[in-house]
């Protein structure tokens, strides 16, 4: 145990190298035992391909599908690409339907049909029905595994089925059972302890409750969120366009969803595109993509850089202003993106509307005008006290203040205004801004530096 | 019906505003199921102060409670403190216990008080008992609504429990019951559809499967989270030192958690401090938040630009180097960005411990050159086509190049840096990241034109 504990501690991919190549299924089992979820994921993401791959291999599609769940979707996804699609498709079907999308999701089309070919013909008919529905939907996040019965069946009927098949629903939510009538339509819904009491020769359709709470396949996200926040349901069933049950919407897969959803909204906004990154991909496929991001930027701020270059001359007359010029633009793009945050939140929260834009406008020219005057003065006073130029301070002072306006401004409504072109605030929000304030910076301070000229020339 | 849809579409807060001022509850009540949950949430964030007061005064104290169930708990938190500690307490108590300690752990500390003197003495020393656990660990994402029975008893008194109880267990999870042995501590579980089959004289202590799994009271969110990756339970219960049973986390609580951890993190790199923001706040609150954050930033800025104060001669002689200030510390604080994001992902997907800096560093190194390498020719070719100086291209390309590297190296070991110090990566990381590769950038820049002075004067 002590060696194993050692290994713990320094590199653990090293020792599963090692049983990988020499030691048999059950001793490396053990060793994810012993490593438990978050080391396992950390583990696996550091061994060779080659490696992974073997790894599988070794372990039956059973104990393959345990690792798949305790590592992130994006992981496995790139293990599950990796691998012979038969070898793929067996692990895949040990994996509950929703899990299966979401990795399937995250592989290229043709390798994931690949994969579906070689799955059992109901579980791929499944996966690729479940992979029609947007993610952020109720088709997408339901799960095929509830109980549901016919109305006319009798307790004792669901008792015997219950009882038959207890291995296989022990991975359900039997919190709920769902009935129903012709054509597989929804028509009642009973909680499991509701058939601890009634005689077991009743009949379901005299036991349930009618009319359930339900949603449709393509309830979105945000929806599903406002539901559970509505009404506290362990599941809620999902029905297709004739009433027919689909599925089970489970709050966790809700909440799941939209804690990716911010996951995305952050990495955008860090201009981390094209999916997550990892570290152990492949260090070209990490440069191509972050420098797909960097050159729009690099274009965006040559456009910006443009307005210093038309005002070289009073540059050149007052030098000291090429030291505010970045201060001034950097401090607005603060301040806008702060701006940005707050839209973004209001926006997922419903607290605003895309079509608000008055409203925003208002409640930022107000902030802008107090925090634009505070900063303002603030830059104003050392400007002036570095080099005693009243001037100085007066020309970057005022220039901080009015693009703070602009920047708050601008960084409240664009959220709205992208939202409304159906473009992702969090990707384009940032750069859009920052070139804007950018330009308006550098133009306010050399416009309003050239208007005083007289007053800075050798500053 | 026609004039309410009306309403709705324009600004259903006025109509709010009639309806508390002239109708009563029923009317109301219609009026809120009308706009549903979303439309709820912004309508009562947009009515006065007063009239939210009036709003819950008017309502039942359940009746609020549904609609304190509908808003973030930021808002709810605003809404409880402005009323009176009777009718706070009074709503509280129709909430969830982990509802309860949400909401109040968002009021300040003596309001909380305040408002616990006048809840249910029960309800009070259970939220109070909560609210010592910190928020995201497992005794502070427990409900107390859970079912546990000593092991003495039979089937049949459970079942005359549950009969009893009904209406009350409405709102439990009531996938597993729980088992407890002598001073509460937990001894096992059952699933409950293990109650339809057996003699309705067993006991527990022969039904139920011993040594269940649990978690500590001081389990943190991340172990929680993957304890939930690696077993799909639909529960864990909760015990303390002693093993005895405290309460009971559900999947959707730690997705919920970890949803709301990552919206923290956003609005903290987005310079938003010291909790959410809404414009529903008054300004001046807004307005202060938002500076604090900025007076930082200025602080910041004026170190880095100083930077650009040493070399004014170098800068008066080549006054087109002003131009590229901008855009050299810009285009690294983008990459740089990258590069924290990628390591806070990374982290808190235990993918990488915050002591594994080597790697980090090698493996932003190796980025950082490519990327460097392709930034810096592009921005040396725009830089020579402009003036037709081949040295200003080499200054200007050069410089980018080797500020990249210096920002993405930075980049990804800061968020493992401040988490070794306890510090928030979220809020730390960015701004100081932009002050080193703001001030390494001029000095790259400045420095590398210094140097080649004689090539480049008059550009």
């Amino acid at each position: 145990m002590n060696a194993i504990v050692t290994d713990k501690t320094d590199k653990p991919w090293e020792k599963l190298h090692e049983l990988i190549t020499g030691a048999g299924t059950e001793e490396i089992l053990a060793f994810f035992d012993f490593l438990g979820a978050a080391e396992t994921a950390r583990t696996i993401s550091r061994i060779h391909p080659e490696d992974q791959v073997r790894l599988f291999s070794i372990l039956t599609p059973a104990d393959a599908a345990d690792i798949i769940e305790e590592i992130s979707d994006t992981q496995a996804a790139d293990l599950i690409e990796d691998l012979p699609p038969e070898m793929a498709a067996a692990i895949l079907e040990e994996l509950d339907s929703d899990h299966v999308v979401d990795v399937l999701g995250e592989i290229s089309d043709h390798r994931a049909e690949a994969i579906l070919d070689e799955m059992d013909i109901e579980g791929a008919r499944e996966a690729r029905q479940f992979l029609e529905y947007p993610p952020d939907s109720a088709g997408g996040l339901m799960v095929s595994e509830f109980l549901a019965y016919p109305e006319g069946l009798r307790v004792s009927d669901i008792l015997k089925d219950l009882q038959k098949n207890r291995e296989t629903y022990t991975g359900y939510n039997v919190q709920y059972l769902y009935v129903t009538e012709k054509d597989n339509r929804l028509a009642g819904v009973l909680r499991m302890h509701d058939l601890l009491f009634p005689s077991k020769d009743a009949y379901l359709r005299d036991l349930m409750i009618k009319n359930p709470l339900k949603v449709s396949v393509d309830t979105p996200l945000e929806k599903l969120r406002h539901f559970f926040e509505e009404h506290r349901l362990f599941g809620v069933p999902v029905v297709d366009g004739d009433g027919r049950m689909q599925g089970v919407v489970l709050p966790e897969a809700v909440e799941e969803a939209s804690r990716k959803r911010s996951v995305r909204q952050f990495l955008g906004f860090s201009g981390i595109v094209g999916g997550e990154e990892f570290r152990s991909m492949p260090l070209l496929v990490r440069s191509g993509r972050r420098l797909s991001w960097l050159s729009l930027n690099i274009v965006l701020n040559v456009i910006a850089a443009s307005v210093i270059a038309m005002y070289q001359d009073t540059l050149s007359a007052a030098i000291a202003l090429a030291v505010f010029l970045p201060m001034v633009s950097d401090m607005s793009g603060c301040s806008g993106n702060q701006a940005v945050a707050v839209s973004m939140r209001e926006l997922s929260l419903g607290l605003i509307r895309p079509n608000e834009l008055i409203r925003v406008l208002l409640k930022e020219a107000g902030l802008g005008l107090i925090n634009g005057a505070a900063l303002g003065l603030l830059l104003g006073i050392l400007a002036f006290m570095w080099k005693g130029n009243f001037y100085l301070g007066l020309v970057v002072g005022s220039a901080l203040a009015a693009n703070t306006v602009v920047a708050v401004m601008l960084g409240g409504i664009l959220p709205l205004l992208l939202k409304r072109m159906k473009m992702d605030p969090a990707l384009v929000s940032s750069p859009l801004l920052t070139t804007v304030t950018d330009m308006c910076g550098f133009f306010f301070v050399l416009s309003f530096a050239t208007a005083v000229m007289a007053k800075l020339s050798g500053v």
